[in-house]
């Protein structure tokens, strides 16, 4: 498969790679992998789609999000995920669709916070959810095979040390236990799910 | 109770005004209501809460989605949900958490789409799961007792025919059953819930 792979440098980005090595996997990132895009800008995608051409599968493990405490988020630090996680992901998803070959498809990734809100999360919650709600969506709609699903992980054993004062009690799990899900949405025959990775 | 009451004009905000009637409500919409103000401009939510004063409760009732096939949605048709219902709702969280008086609440409505996906409504069903995200989200982080709650309305009886091709065999509801919800709500305990009306 020719697979096109949005945030390939990143800790998720890398376990993915070596999981789907067997594959043609296409990096891309806003400043590193062989492609540069930016997914939050719609013509930077079109543009992308334009060098790669028809693929078997896109994968998006990319997108920023703010966590702060509610109590002092403003509206435009709210708008940091969505314009960021959510918008570049739906861009990737909306552009992409039209450059998939038959049965091909789309991953997401969509992260803690939806059923289990977390310290300072609000807006982790909030663009979780819709990356959720939004392949449940669009699954239902996609033709000629083609699907789409979501990987939740939970917090990474390699993230950890910054990230635990948020996630008090959980399990982090390593990247490469993530890897396989996007390998099973890659590989797989599901469509419309969310894999969780807990 | 004084409470702010977005959308008031609409045909679930008429049904909230009946059900609430027996508290202060001060209506306002966009173009409609006592008090007009663009939900998704920060500085003219904050223009309605320098004249609304303390609240002790904010009700919206509002917000546009786009509904289409996802096969032709665009980028920018896709960014109608995220910048009307789900950041204008946003909005007037963040900002209307610091003019609630203790014990005040919060509700906002997401709607069909969530879990279970309509024709057209990968807009929606992102938009109002992120909305149902947030609200868990911001629920565990309010404090001096202010709550946060969605109501999921299913279609309505008032809309059915209009909107009847997107549902079929559901089973529309009267916005009066949708306006118990805000009323449990505004008048009840709970936080961080989404109140299903089907």
């Amino acid at each position: 498969m020719k697979i096109l792979l949005v945030g390939a440098k990143g800790t998720i980005g890398r376990a993915v790679q070596h999981a789907l090595s067997r594959h043609q996997i296409l990096s891309a990132g806003r400043d590193s992998g062989e492609l540069h895009a930016d997914m939050t800008q719609p013509d930077s995608i079109r543009a992308l789609f334009e060098r790669t051409g028809k693929v078997d599968a896109i994968i998006c493990a990319a997108g920023l999000l703010h966590l702060g405490p509610l109590t002092e988020m403003s509206p435009e630090q709210f708008r940091i995920g969505l314009d960021n996680k959510l918008m570049g992901q739906a861009n990737l998803a909306l552009i992409g669709q039209h450059f998939l070959n038959a049965g091909g498809s789309i991953t997401l990734t969509s992260g803690m916070g939806n059923e289990i809100p977390i310290r300072h999360g609000s807006n982790a919650c909030a663009v979780n959810a819709a990356i959720e709600g939004f392949v449940r969506g669009a699954a239902v709609e996609l033709t000629a095979g083609l699907r789409i699903n979501a990987v939740c992980p939970n917090v990474l054993q390699e993230s950890w040390e910054p990230l635990q004062s948020y996630f008090p009690g959980f399990e982090p799990v390593p990247a490469a236990r993530v890897a396989l899900a996007y390998q099973r949405s890659v590989e797989g025959v599901e469509t419309g799910q969310v894999f969780k990775v807990w």
